[in-house]
């Protein structure tokens, strides 16, 4: 199944080319929740676009503990339904992004995060630095630090989409465990956020937000 | 203190010419972790615009728990950096921002974050459901449930500043406990990240990200 995306690196020159893509505060400024949407579906080039954006985020030990299941077909996105106490929004977008963060898989498999520009002592030293600064924390722990992570990948995820003309709805309101046991994923995975994603018919609301000095302070 | 940043909000408009901004993509590719910076200041304007748009980020209930502190003083920089373990970026950069999150003030003022296109009615069912979904959580879940929503706004803050040509540090390696005593932040708000930022002097590492067949899955 995940075979399904290696080809789609070999788009990145094409997608190199577009020019139109919003600039960041644009993308932000623009941005809204959106629960309705056309129906068709979202090119393959444009959603790995989206999501290779959003992998280009950093994460603490660059650990990058996120993962991403793109849910699309009908009868799948019926059933996450229900698991989203029937949010209009995912019956409605053509497909919706599970994200979820797995800081099992991340350990086991640390050195595929080592940077290669690293020598082998080097490397080893951050294995170790990394290893040691988990093995004191519980599963729960781990992965509860991994799930925060994830969101920095989702701050990216949001606006990459907007800038190619994409709306979203980030969604908490859902059953994690239902939403694992749908998709096959383990117990001890966190979901930060359901993504709906596709071609918004709606406006959504303007922002309201918190003006600068409600909440920002110098020292 | 506060009323420093008000005045920048008149400059809005004037920002709203600058036309150079990078695109979404090309901030996420460009942007690095920096630890060396140029000494000069950030303009204010430049830092109260990146901080704006990094509050455009969305949070569920538009609870928006995120705080900043610009720590640009010499002193208080150097208090910093000891409780940073004396990580280089914290001296180097001419600002570091404390991104920290309070759900109990969250909470406690929740009718400011209600959008004001709800008549009363509606307002007042919303403010029960974020109430009643808080209720059952004791202090210490809802603040992580913040910092968890914090990082939404560091991801945006990040390619905020890259955007406007700045170059950012996101550091988790701080004695949290020592940097609320040294700001006078209260003990039960959480500090998901230090951001060091300004005009970088050094390129940084290249992107290691994992490819998209390791990371995404189709259902």
């Amino acid at each position: 199944m995940r075979n399904l995306w290696q080809p789609f690196y070999l788009v990145e020159e094409v997608m190199q080319t577009i020019t139109d893509l919003l600039n960041v505060r644009e993308a932000a400024e623009q941005r809204r929740s959106i629960r309705s949407y056309e129906p068709e579906s979202i090119p393959r080039a444009d959603l790995a676009e989206i999501l290779r954006v959003a992998g280009l985020a950093p994460s603490a030990f660059n650990l990058q503990p996120w993962r991403f299941v793109v849910v699309e077909t009908p009868e799948v996105r019926a059933k996450l339904s229900e698991a989203a106490y029937n949010q209009k929004q995912v019956r409605s977008a053509p497909a919706v992004l599970v994200l979820y963060t797995d800081m099992k898989d991340t350990l086991e498999n640390v050195d595929e995060v080592l940077h290669p520009g690293m020598d082998a002592a080097a490397g080893a030293a951050a294995r170790k630095t990394i290893l040691n600064s988990f093995a004191s924390k519980g599963e729960a722990e781990r992965e509860a630090w991994g799930a925060e992570q994830g969101n920095i990948a989702l701050g990216y995820l949001l606006l990459a989409a907007e800038a190619h003309g994409y709306q979203t709805s980030p969604m908490l309101g859902f059953d994690a465990e239902a939403v694992k046991r749908l998709l096959g994923l383990p117990d001890h995975v966190r979901i930060p956020v359901l993504v709906a994603i596709g071609k918004g018919t709606e406006e959504g609301f303007p922002h309201h937000r918190h003006p600068a000095d409600r909440i920002v302070r110098t020292a």
